[in-house]
């Protein structure tokens, strides 16, 4: 009878499951479906009948709370919770502080060698009983363990025999919110800020604040940087510090240090000083008192994050002063609680030659000058988060200076929420890229890792887009680029194509009939992002502002760094922008061979090569094709991938949840309508330029450029973040 | 054992619900958790086990969908569909054409009386059959009658001997969103606009449209305007018109027509003609050719509602012509295919010494001369949906222009989704309120249900707020005032109290330990609300821009009545705005004896008293007490108040899911906060105009009234409608 019981619990917790909670995406991977093969239940019933675990510290219990919750969903019973053995089928958490049954084992040094954020789980004997152990140094290594143990089950995978030691090659491992605190979120896409200021702090049980704090950690990130980069002074004033360190409370609780985007121009913002000079004593002294009273509400707050002297952000350079001295101050003001200074490398100024150039040059003379807790946050490419860029020469040139690399998850050049583009692809070639900074193998992932330098910390961050959309990220494929993000924050050594299969696996399901055509539209997507884009190392050829639609005649803006035609340099007789010895000579900025291999257009990747040359429209590709019946190639190839990637979702049909299934479906028919509005836009436009016909079999635009070009304010993106812009700007 | 498993399901249901819907507030009051009192089941299923519905017809069907999911979830048992009667318990649904069954029983009489919104739920005899039958003319009598079974089931009455005729008594039943294509949402704090305009028309399955309408339908709801009076021209173009007819292809499935907000200066924003002139020919001709694109998109659409000439925004009076005019060529334009225009009389120009008397002087000389289809549409009060406003004048003076009233369900003046204020009362009020347009019993709920006047036709609109929060409206007790406007837009006579205990019901509890102490905190929550802000006929002493806090120091504006002084006008002498004959003689516009009761400071209710009279600050009350000592002693209890709200709510801890119950717990919070703030701020003002001291046993302010003058713009409430306004008026 007892049985029939649980039986009817695990139908009817099916049934509930799949009809309230898997659909919408809300659990993103984190879900925990019962398990239906029954000899794998008893399997994993067997090892984990019983969960021994100390219940105090905080994040311990946020490790066996985890459990319980995954092992009773997946299960159908909740495992006893207890503090002695079972006869059989323990599961032992703990560090061994916590735990003397984890001191017993004797595992000191090969904890220590994992620290206290790596941990290790095995299958080993307590005495004569059989038990697996989840131990770590640190209480934030038996949380990542404890999700790592979940995600074998989730993915259906073996336990029974386990020797799993783990520990992250990068210190910093963070998250980045561009998140106004009017609730708006630049380049969002996925509803309003998370963080609702205005219900805090009373109101720190919102659900969203645990989960999301759930879903980072589960993938070991170990900070959030809560507001945007474009920062908004008053995060610094009292009211607000009280609602972030309500935040920081619910977040802490799962191993995550909460930092915060600063205003370099604060002091003067407060009105207490007339100035923000950094060398001034009296502004040293004013972030000292400021930062003494955050952490009098933070803690432990994990430090800054700055943009200064970019996009019209203050800076140190308003006052004559450079980056190193802009920095430090704030490191110093930081140091005695153990803060740290992320500052941003992103910075370009109107008046300069090669927009390309500008980190690099402003940033090398400076290696060695900043204080050792401040480390650099770089993008990966030299201009900004491209479908494809090269990589930025920054790395691997910076010795002295400690260096971070930055990653966008938010899709702001891949169609916003509306487009399927996994990220795991271009992580993964950032990381793989070698710099040749100590020769062959200094990759950016070891350089990183401080295989290469021996940088005082490192530091991965991505700039996410969670809102307040129940799927918390717009397009449901959006989870799988935070969750790659995460995965190679961890170990840059993951292959992309296996962190999508176990995304895949965790978020949608097990059954490799969705798997397979699945995965091979995750690993195509990017690519078809960039070949319906900006083919052949072509960039930013957007609408401005929205950064959406295609606006490659895009000529006249403010600054010549924000048109289209800055970057395309097309004219009757070729296109691309020559960054070699003869143009802007970007390339002498990288490491040999690497400058020698971008320099020549015979021996580059075609993938790279409009950003370094200007070649004629009749310049033989690899293919034997012309530049431009190859270019005009990889934009049909880009729809042919659209179409491709619908057409195996449309197979998957029945495999997963009906909800989530017709969102993707609409969304890919948007993304196919606008990948061919790229191509035919982008295609009539060039064709305008070099008077060249279509390669044979290449269709025409549908409509003429003129259309086109209205359809770049008349085609409507709702973005709330350019509310009035977009008002105006629209004909009809 | 099948028994056993039923009741393993039931309890895994609950379990189910409690865990994953019920807490989240997203059902609203269409939730339908499994009935515990086990014989209250038993009755329930002796009557419904077989559920006999013409499948056919769009709206049939989802009343029929409807009654097999509440008849499903709440007796864990699906009923039978069937075509055919069953032995026992049949209930059977239909109109007269749809369903034989329901013809043969020979009420076309009786259903011809209910009219085709109408409907009989009734307990009868088909041949030796006992049935329940839910019959009407039309198919939204049927389903609105589905959902009023539903209703006394979730209220757990019972329905054994049913014997039920209703019929709305208002025709046009509408929502008003104020929701701009951006997806802002003007006044509404809770999200972003529900409707996706970047996935639309595509992505159309969005469970969130289907559910709105459901929502809407159960209550009668007949009609709803999705996009902001403050309308953007683009609404009427193609694009948008087909992502329209999206939504309002699922809305049309529960009987609810689509409407549009359209921009009076559309035919010269879409570049077409240099003039919008209602007299033109062209504009004519304009409107007439783009309704009729509209209607190929959306061949039932409902009408255009229309904001001209206020507040900035375009109308016949810009080109010297009166707002029949202006209105009656959209009617002509719409009225072949049966639209209607709803006519705002929202309107007040800063020329004018009173804002009261606006409106009634610039519509009455029109009255009469407006088309048939033509309803204009007018705020209860005649300011702007204030904490309590006497009733507008308009009201009982209108004799030959359709009228209908608009009510303000998101709570701009009430603290946005911050505060607990249940409109119902405020409603209840309205509509009882007299106008003696045809002496004693002219109430504007008569007027509305045609009993006064012949009306053409007739309507009650809200502005509602629902958005992208998961709650749909912020503050979950919004949702009761959503409630409550739809089921008195249904039938005027009903209670504000019984309302709630039914709201209560099928959102929270039945438990009368619930129902009883936080029927008392909705009774009291909107008359709180006029105490700590604008008791006694105060009004609008508001911060400008957001309307959240106060500012009764509130002096400088780009127009006089958007000050606070305009409207309570103290000094050192005394308050209130004359508007007597003495000063605006505004009381002229209301019919005898309204004008002398208003005109006389003894006579007039109190609480409205300082909306008509400047009187002295020691003018003697009905308490004894004087202006000032009552002043401060409403305030006071205000304050009070939310202290009982709080309490009342802190007693039903554990009746509910703990998810709403601590949300509405922090929500307490915040509003006993602000309720103080509004209290010193107002009672620290007016002390230091009048320079009197506080009544005894009334606590002195906390702060100085520098202090909350700071408040004003250093006091952050996100309002992502005026992202930039706030960013730049604070200081620190």
């Amino acid at each position: 009878m007892k049985k029939l019981l649980a039986i009817g619990l695990a139908l009817a917790c099916i049934f509930g499951t799949l009809s309230a909670n898997a659909a919408d995406g809300y659990e993103m991977w984190l879900r925990y479906p019962p398990i239906e093969d029954r000899s794998l239940v008893k399997d994993y019933q067997r090892q984990f009948r019983t969960l021994v675990a100390p219940g105090e510290a905080a994040i311990l219990n946020s490790a066996a709370e985890e459990l319980e919750r995954g092992l009773s969903d997946m299960l159908g019973e909740a495992p006893k919770r207890s503090d002695k053995l079972a006869r059989r089928g323990s599961l032992v958490i703990g560090t061994p502080d916590s735990s003397e049954l984890i001191a017993d084992l004797g595992w000191e040094d090969r904890l220590a060698q994992q620290g206290p954020e790596g941990y290790l789980i095995e299958t080993t004997r307590m005495g004569r009983r059989s038990v697996t152990v989840i131990a770590s140094e640190g209480e934030r290594g038996v949380l990542y363990g404890a999700f790592h143990l979940l995600r074998l089950m989730q993915t259906h995978q073996a336990v029974e025999d386990l020797a799993i030691a783990e520990a992250p090659k990068v210190q910093h491992r963070v998250v980045n919110h561009w998140d106004n605190l009017n609730r708006l979120v630049e380049r969002g896409y996925a509803g309003l800020s998370l963080w609702d200021w205005g219900t805090l702090p009373q109101y720190d049980e919102n659900p969203r604040y645990e989960d999301y704090a759930r879903f980072n950690a589960s993938l070991g990130i170990n900070g959030t940087v809560i507001n945007n980069v474009n920062a908004d002074p008053r995060i610094l004033t009292d009211q607000f510090l009280e609602k972030v360190a309500a935040l920081a409370g619910v977040f802490r609780r799962y191993g995550i240090k909460t930092y915060l985007s600063i205003n370099y121009d604060s002091p003067r913002a407060f009105g207490d000083l007339e100035t923000s000079d950094p060398l001034d004593p009296k502004v040293q002294q004013w972030w000292k008192d400021r930062v003494a009273k955050v952490y009098e509400h933070i803690p432990d707050l994990g430090g800054f994050l700055v943009k200064a002297d970019s996009e019209g952000q203050p800076g140190p350079q308003g006052y004559g002063r450079n980056h190193a001295e802009g920095a430090n101050i704030l490191a110093e003001a930081l140091e005695p609680y153990g803060g740290v200074v992320f500052w941003r490398a992103f910075v370009y100024s109107p008046e300069q030659g090669d927009r390309f150039r500008e980190a690099y040059d402003e940033f090398m003379p400076l290696d060695g000058k900043f204080k050792d807790n401040v480390i650099l946050q770089i993008k990966n490419g030299p201009i900004d988060f491209q479908p494809r860029e090269p990589f930025s020469p920054l790395f691997g040139a910076l010795k002295d200076t400690n260096i971070m690399l930055e990653l966008q998850v938010t899709q702001e050049y891949f169609g916003f929420s509306y487009h399927l583009a996994y990220m795991g692809t271009l992580f993964e070639e950032v990381l793989d890229t070698d710099t040749y900074a100590k020769g062959e193998g200094s990759t950016i992932g070891k350089l990183l890792g401080g295989e290469v330098f021996e940088y005082e910390q490192t530091g991965m961050a991505a700039v996410i887009n969670p809102g307040t959309d129940r799927n918390w990220t717009g397009h449901p494929f959006v989870q799988s680029s935070w969750y790659a993000f995460g995965r190679l924050a961890w170990d840059y050594e993951l292959s992309s194509e296996a962190i999508a299969e176990e995304w895949m696996r965790m978020t949608f399901t097990n059954d490799t009939g969705f798997l397979d055509p699945i995965g091979e539209v995750m690993a195509m997507s990017r690519e078809a992002g960039v070949n319906y884009r900006s083919p052949l190392g072509l960039t930013h050829l957007y609408a401005q502002g929205h950064h959406y639609g295609p606006a490659p005649w895009h000529d006249k803006s403010g600054r010549p760094d924000w048109t289209a035609t800055y970057y395309h340099r097309a004219d009757e007789e070729g296109i691309g922008f020559d960054r070699t010895e003869t143009g802007s000579n970007a390339i002498e900025q990288y490491h040999e061979p690497i400058a020698e291999r971008f320099g020549d257009p015979e021996k580059i990747d075609e993938d790279y090569l409009l950003w370094f040359h200007h070649l004629g429209w009749d310049y033989e590709m690899d293919s034997g094709r012309t530049l431009w019946e190859e270019l005009v190639h990889k934009y049909d190839k880009g729809v042919e991938q659209v179409r491709q990637m619908q057409a195996q979702w449309q197979d998957v049909k029945g495999l997963i949840d009906q909800q989530r299934y017709e969102h993707v479906k609409a969304l890919l028919e948007i993304q196919l309508r606008d990948a061919i509005r790229w191509r035919d836009s982008s295609v009539a436009y060039f064709q305008s330029v070099n008077g060249l016909p279509l390669p044979e079999g290449s269709p025409e635009p549908e409509h003429s450029l003129e259309y086109y070009k209205k359809q770049e304010h008349r085609f409507y993106v709702p973005d709330p973040w350019h509310p009035k812009g977009d008002d105006r700007k629209v004909d009809y």
